[in-house]
């Protein structure tokens, strides 16, 4: 019986998870306690598997419930990477539960917190497999049996030089199709494999996965020593928090730490409330170009319609530039130096862009007025003129900084994707307006104004 | 030489890609008819191996650019979704290809091209592996290594029953752990595998893997026979193109076919220009709006002068809450039925959010007002107070808005992501005009209107 259970949770640790999302899922509904008495009720191998998968969000809060030698043991038994996670997001409790962790478990977990989360580092595990250079294929697979159990993923097995250092790496399916089984396993293996070094951000770790279709990326430190391996499933997990990261950015909010629904009250004013107000600050300028332009405003009230027509196509073609570049960098179809082909093409397009929002625009004033909707006076064909001119500008200003924003952020080491829409938006607003009554003053001076 | 060759090859097709993806990024760089005469020149493995990288875009213009029958020599032996991928891009050119195939070929690729290239269907391949049950795992493991050469991926193979259903999946993993290799496939099977339909969707087959872990997920038909198999580096691929989708839509833009400077210009103005005149169009309802307003705009200028700073705070705090609300409802963290939970979170936060921004708002006007940069008037005061109670309208409003646009685009069974930040800040710029200059009148009526 028992056996039956440990192979059962074996299968669920080894891709054969048996909806067991959803019991993830189900578990975090429930109060933090409630959860760790659960826990620690159940058999450890069960626990452990649950404690594994990491949308198990409150996981960190949930063992800092357990006494510390109950957590200590089930942290022991965890994935490495996993329980590196948790650990580091568990503040001051992870300390006692370390303290209590076996002295290998200690040194291993200790080397893997200390890399940012979003980084190769922080992502990795370090339950590889490893043969030495010199083994046969028929050793290799059999050091694979030996220590499946124990293995994160045996799809992609590291082999050794005589001290140590990565000198190939080579597949399961490699090895499963090389026949004889004599062979030194470096007749199959890859000689220069692609590695990257443990600061190595996650979004270049899932580039390079995904570019070269690879189940596993070693990680090795600068004298080509495998610190770990990346895997595929890491990389999934990885990609949707970047995506969702990336949104959130785009959208003017700081990342959320937690599901939207689990986020606190307090939690979401504080990451909404910041950028709101900085943008509220920046777009106060607004009101001083107005001010700046005041006589304007009193002597041809008629230029104040179309302020939010003019303004708002200026942060949408801003917010079309900046969104298509921010991807393109990010999947690596630009780089830095690309930066005047984009603004050699961002400058035609947005002219061409302008003028046929100018058109549609002075075609609308030239309608209402000769159609007699509304009145924009004598003058209705100059105030038609300036609003078209207004958007060209705009449109095509628009276009031109929200694509070289991202450049200009990543110059500054910045990551792109915090040139969000909002912000975008902010800057070619203040502009915008500058634009506008720069050219109502070309055009209507001598006449309305 | 020629088994060297043919090694490297297979090594290149196996997870062994000798720096592949640079070499395709170089020729996609070069002119169509150039990449053709190169691929009907080298060895048919080597084009074989370059074509089926997804990242050769313009692999279907060089298909079309060989003879009929060499390309169709090619397409027989590319990876079967990759093949199907590229024909379903030719257009006119791939019908004569098509005829050109071997009878098998032609029947298997003309049925995965029949399902949309953003669904399970449109991303699986037929090159699976299958043993009927019954088999011992030795015999599987000996199946495994003489198809090995010609499947996707034999990381997961399928178990049949006696009509051909799929009955169990095994991973290679359990296969090379079990001992003795004498027991039936089944003891280590899964027994109920996770299984998808062709029609669905890709980001619901993404996070199907992410969520279970899978190295793979077989398609089935309604009646559960096998119809082809969903790899990791295939969602992987997916995960990408609807991230690079989804920030494109999120920015205003339709999604480009193309990297960023692979698109032309008339297809860049094409993907813009739709969606920016849409925009301007709605945003015309300002105009409007304001000439609505007309003669308080004429009694009182000053009102004017805050309209871009009221607009784009709804505009932002809009956009704030449709980017948390796009990826919840995107990584299932939120249901069409939770909408009422939204708007519960929206109301207070929204109104929060927007004191905050009207205290300082309040404070700027009295500032600039006591320490005379500014003369707002006898009425200043007033006039704070307007500014003040209309940003906590509007931020309120363009949270609600914003968090359930999303929702409702869901419910039209539109995708959530097209509410994107300029549609959002659009809606939210004529209500918060009309929101603004409402409590306009009701606080200056009868001093300033």
């Amino acid at each position: 019986m028992n056996e039956l259970i440990a192979g059962v949770v074996a299968g669920l640790r080894h891709g054969r998870p048996m909806r067991l999302a959803d019991e993830v899922q189900a578990l975090r509904a429930l109060p933090a306690a409630n959860v760790a008495g659960q826990l620690a009720a159940m058999p450890a191998e069960r626990a452990v598997t649950l404690l594994d998968q990491p949308e198990f969000a409150n996981a960190p809060e949930v063992l800092g419930l357990l006494p510390v030698d109950k957590a200590a043991l089930l942290v022991t038994e965890m994935a490495a990477d996993r329980a590196a996670d948790v650990l580091a997001t568990m503040g001051n409790g992870a300390a006692a539960i370390i303290d209590a962790l076996p002295l290998d478990v200690r040194v291993s977990l200790t080397a893997l917190i200390a890399w940012p989360i979003d980084s190769a580092g922080g992502m990795m595990t370090t339950e590889f497999v490893t043969v030495p250079a010199g083994a046969t294929i028929r050793e290799t697979l059999a050091h694979i049996r030996s220590v499946e159990r124990s293995r994160e993923t045996v799809y992609s097995v590291f082999v050794l030089d005589a001290v140590g250092r990565l000198a190939a790496t080579v597949s399961l399916r490699r090895l499963i199709a090389a026949e004889p089984d004599s062979l030194f396993v470096e007749t199959v293996a890859e000689q220069s494999p692609i590695t990257i070094a443990p600061e190595t951000d996650r979004e270049a770790v899932a580039e390079l996965i995904r570019r070269h279709d690879l189940l596993a990326l070693p990680v090795v430190d600068a004298d080509g020593f495998p610190l770990g391996i990346v895997t595929v499933d890491d990389v999934l997990d990885a990609l949707v928090a970047a995506h969702t990261e990336d949104a959130q950015k785009f959208g003017g909010v700081e990342a959320l730490d937690r599901p939207y629904l689990e986020t606190g009250f307090a939690a979401m004013i504080r990451k909404r409330a910041g950028w709101l107000s900085v943008l509220f600050l920046s777009e106060m300028l607004t009101a001083s170009a107005m001010q700046h332009f005041e006589t304007e405003l009193e002597r041809a009230v008629v230029l104040t319609l179309f302020i939010p027509l003019i303004m708002s196509s200026g942060g949408n073609s801003g917010s079309q530039a900046t969104s298509l570049i921010i991807r393109a960098l990010a999947v690596g179809q630009l780089r830095l130096r690309d930066w005047w082909r984009v603004a050699l093409r961002e400058l035609p397009t947005g002219l061409t862009l302008g003028t046929i929002l100018g058109l549609v625009g002075a075609g609308r004033i030239a309608l209402w007025q000769l159609a007699g909707f509304y009145d924009y006076g004598v003058h209705w064909a100059l105030i038609a003129l300036t609003v078209s001119l207004g958007l060209i500008g705009i449109v095509t200003f628009g276009s031109l900084a929200g694509s070289m924003l991202p450049f200009a952020l990543q110059r500054l080491r910045f990551d792109p994707a915090s040139a969000s829409a909002p912000f975008v938006a902010t800057l070619v607003d203040v502009t915008g307006l500058v634009i506008y009554f720069s050219i109502a003053l070309l055009v209507l001076s001598g006449t309305l104004l």
